[in-house]
């Protein structure tokens, strides 16, 4: 029990110099291999996922009325499955009682809990790969790696920031104040972490795991129950998650319902309710904007921590290696059929066209060539099917017909097929191109596979609407080409004043919608697009509070 | 200029290690002693404070439309100073433009400017002793402890845990993805220390420095800049602030708007415009309960920390030093005429009474031998004038008139007169007697010296009433006397779990309503008195976003 915290030591203390270095670290390997997780994890993975369909998943909650469940694989079949539909009246009491002995367990059993569950989870990332898979749209590759690896890389990462603050200050001191010529004062004092209360993380249905874990265990850690409201379209991964929890939690001594599931369906939404309940004290969101600022307005009660919708810039100036750059932006367009909240939306270049080198390219010939690059790029139909995906949700393809009439259309988004999945619903990124001045159709965002090539006045001009854009409408990441050092560090301020991530020039394996645990900071906080960043301290430290006693030292005389 | 880092760099690395230890330490020394600050420093303090009187206190701010200020000293005379009246359309804009070269600044250099600043505040004791002994009505010693080098360390201690907030993250990193056989990936990043915004610092009444510091500093070191609004009653001890703060900033090259002061009136209060204004992006606030609420509900523009009202407890099971408590809490009552966000307010005892070493006193024992204590200790006029200072706030001894009628009256507050200041407002403290069920009357914070002795069924009464208070209508303190370890421990949870301070048997020199800048956290964000704590990472981390930027390496081959 206390063990798991020496078990997994060197895995939290490698974590906390990943996040002081912020060089390369990964706990959990990235690479599907058997060779990693072993000859059968595939096979077994895929064994586990289908063995859910068609049944009842079984948590074991209190407070269990029913069972429900509605999911659809965006490749084209219904998971049919159910999970426990819980009476918050009792499900909330469950989580708040749940807490009296974790609150008063010490930071390395808590730390070490969390380590045990981050670990079961990586064994199980075939699984949960699956599980991603089917209920994201996301191609295997990618729902292993961001649903699996990656996700717990963001749970380990804030786990050791949780683990590093919550150490900051010691559970003892005795304090000693000299009084001259008398004896001086002496007190002993503790110090206690108490958590806030029950904690609420509102999963969404892209990235149920990745955009969970975070929240999830920095709560986790600093001692409070977490509550976790799946989206009805995407529970699957979040119940695996909650079961394997709910093992350790049990294993190590503890109550079980520190962890538990609250599932709803569209047709029924229980997030307004939970978020605003007395019990929750913190509420952890990824969403649209228009009901995370709802959350803001109204969970008054709780710290709330939110991630909504941006308008992602790229700015184009200039370029050294414009080969390297298409394919770049080829990849990032296409990737997850633009599913992502980091996926670029609009791409700005001067209308009067940009340096290559020694050469000058017009504005529509550099934007013929983004639609070549990603025409060529999936044209290869494995290559399109594991890149796109499928389209999560209906809407999103709905969306991408309807944006169509927005602008001049660059290349036209295609319906596709998956050569292993005839119902998926598969579209590749349709790009258009505006004038700067058509504000209203490009600066808000349009999600999915939808980009815009803007043709801009200037450079300082794309620069500009840029960063404003991810000023007033948010945004989460922001990316840039030139070959000119001042234009890179103009950018470097404008993007920083305006709370946005800038990557430059990228051409190579590293693209702007990624970015890598203990490294990159998944949005700033500073900007519409998220209240908060995956992970400094500002996301841990409100999570619990410090609590102390003192009193007289009992001194023996000398 | 840097130097100034270098200057006081051993001092911030003492405080930061303070602030890890939590042993005693203090950077200014809290004697108003001539051997430490200059023989002739109280007379130059003194002659600095008549100096402003009748007189319009200059700052060179920009937008000064006007001259107001409405001082008068709860010792007995105006004071007749007046101060800029800012137009708030030129005031925030100057804020915010002198943040363009401070945000960029290295973390060394701004905390090297704020270090400087609190160096000559200290220099400046004496003068900013008196200025806040005759806006708050403190005694001179407590004026100039609690309002000079006991402010600077808090405000010392902000910055440490700006500072190494701050440091966590490298400015730069390299990180080096391994790729198996083809080369790694090789990123450089920078990181930069983002500020939020523009800065509100709301000063209150009483403590107009050592409630303001903490925020001031914390803000400041993170790149913000902050606007100073007093209380129209208590602006002289800020305005000094300020122009202190100008200077250096000035010295060190910045734009010296960074700190800049916002004074109103009382008949035309500007705080709600101000907290509301879209450059703010923080505000501190210490005041009362209703004003804080609406500040936290309508400035949704910026992060809010707030300091309100509470309700603190003392619970008395038994004692092994009668005498000492009696004495102690005769203290704690009297201090600053219980005009404390720390000062204790009820006190409950066990119908039945309590053990006392091996005997037994009944509840009117306990109660009486308190008043004839804190009679006792205030019967020296001299001490009595130092101890209860005057009353700041003409509600105040309103107040106390009225609170009388509220109980059985164990100790009548008498007025009293002060040697040295014959109009001075000076009032000792009323004890009252009342039943546990007349939660109605002690149940709500009624500022001033005000105590309740409240009879219980139970010490396990007492605590549930104790801990219910401050979870319900927030707390900053809350003691408790008991010769039983058991007592102890249960009281120790329950204040705990209401997120409260708790102070055990304080018999010698030091009192519940003290706390230790470095060791002790003063309220803690857990219940309704506070949503932050001065200081822990919570207050700072969220002051400054972290914004990245990143590029492919240019590495050269081997």
């Amino acid at each position: 029990m206390g063990s798991f915290f020496e078990t997994h030591r060197a895995t939290l203390d490698k974590a906390l110099e990943a996040i002081k270095t912020r060089d390369y670290w990964s706990a959990y390997p990235e690479a599907p291999s058997g060779r990693i997780y072993g000859e059968t994890a595939n096979k077994d993975g895929l064994a586990a996922f289908d063995s859910y369909k068609d049944s009842a998943f079984d948590l074991a909650q209190p407070g269990t009325v029913g069972q429900i469940g509605e999911e659809v694989s965006p490749y084209g079949f219904p998971l049919n499955i159910t999970y426990p539909q819980a009476d918050l009246d009792v499900l909330l009491p469950a989580a708040q009682a749940a807490m009296k002995t974790w609150a008063k367990a010490d930071i390395n059993t808590r730390t070490g809990v969390c380590l045990e569950i981050l670990h079961r989870l990586n064994q199980r990332s075939f699984e949960l790969g699956y599980a991603v898979m089917h209920t994201t749209g996301q191609g295997f590759m990618m729902a292993f790696q961001a649903g699996a690896p990656h996700a717990q890389d963001r749970g380990l990462e804030a786990v050791a920031y949780a683990y590093d603050e919550m150490q900051r200050t010691p559970a003892n001191s005795r304090w000693t104040k000299p009084q001259g010529k008398h004896d001086p004062l002496v007190m002993d004092k503790k110090y206690r972490v108490v958590p806030r209360g029950v904690s609420l993380m509102v999963g969404c249905s892209t990235f149920p795991t990745w955009n969970s874990y975070s929240g999830l265990f920095a709560s986790l850690a600093t001692g409070n129950a977490v509550v976790i409201k799946p989206h009805p379209k995407a529970v699957l991964p979040l119940a695996i998650t909650a079961k394997i929890a709910r093992e350790v939690i049990a294993e190590a001594g503890f109550d079980t319902n520190l962890v538990t599931l609250a599932t709803d369906s569209q047709a029924a939404p229980i997030t307004a309710t939970l978020a605003t309940r007395p019990e929750v004290r913190i509420v952890d969101y990824t969403g649209s904007t228009q009901f995370g600022d709802w959350i803001e307005d109204n969970a008054r009660q709780a710290v709330v921590y939110t991630e909504k919708a941006g308008v992602n810039s790229i700015v184009i100036d200039s370029s050294d290696d414009f080969k390297g750059m298409i394919r770049n932006l080829s990849f990032s367009l296409s990737l997850y059929s633009g599913q992502m909240c980091t996926t670029p939306q609009n791409i700005f270049i001067p209308k009067e066209g940009i340096s290559v080198g020694d050469d000058h390219m017009s504005f529509d010939e550099v934007t013929n060539a983004l639609a070549q690059g990603v025409s060529k790029f999936l044209s290869d139909p494995d290559r399109a099917a594991e890149v796109l995906g499928a389209i999560q949700n209906p809407a999103t393809a709905e969306r991408i017909a309807e944006a169509s009439k927005l602008g001049d259309v660059v290349l036209a988004s295609e319906a596709k097929t998956n050569p292993r999945f005839e119902n998926a619903s598969v579209h590749s990124p349709v790009i258009m191109k505006l004038d700067a001045n058509q504000e209203d159709i490009y600066m808000q965002e349009l999600f999915g596979p939808i980009a815009f090539v803007i043709a801009t006045d200037s450079t300082e001009d794309s620069l500009e609407r840029a960063a404003r854009g991810a000023r007033e409408h948010g945004a989460i990441t922001s990316a840039i080409y030139s070959a000119n050092d001042e234009v890179l560090e103009q950018a470097e301020d404008l993007m920083a004043e305006a709370g946005v991530a800038l990557s430059c020039n990228l051409t190579g394996g590293v693209f702007v919608n990624q970015s890598a645990a203990f490294s990159d900071f998944h949005a700033t906080g500073g900007n519409p697009a998220a209240n908060a960043s995956l992970t400094d301290s500002a996301f841990v430290s409100s999570r619990f509070r410090i609590v102390q006693s003192r009193r007289h030292a009992v001194t023996v005389a000398v």
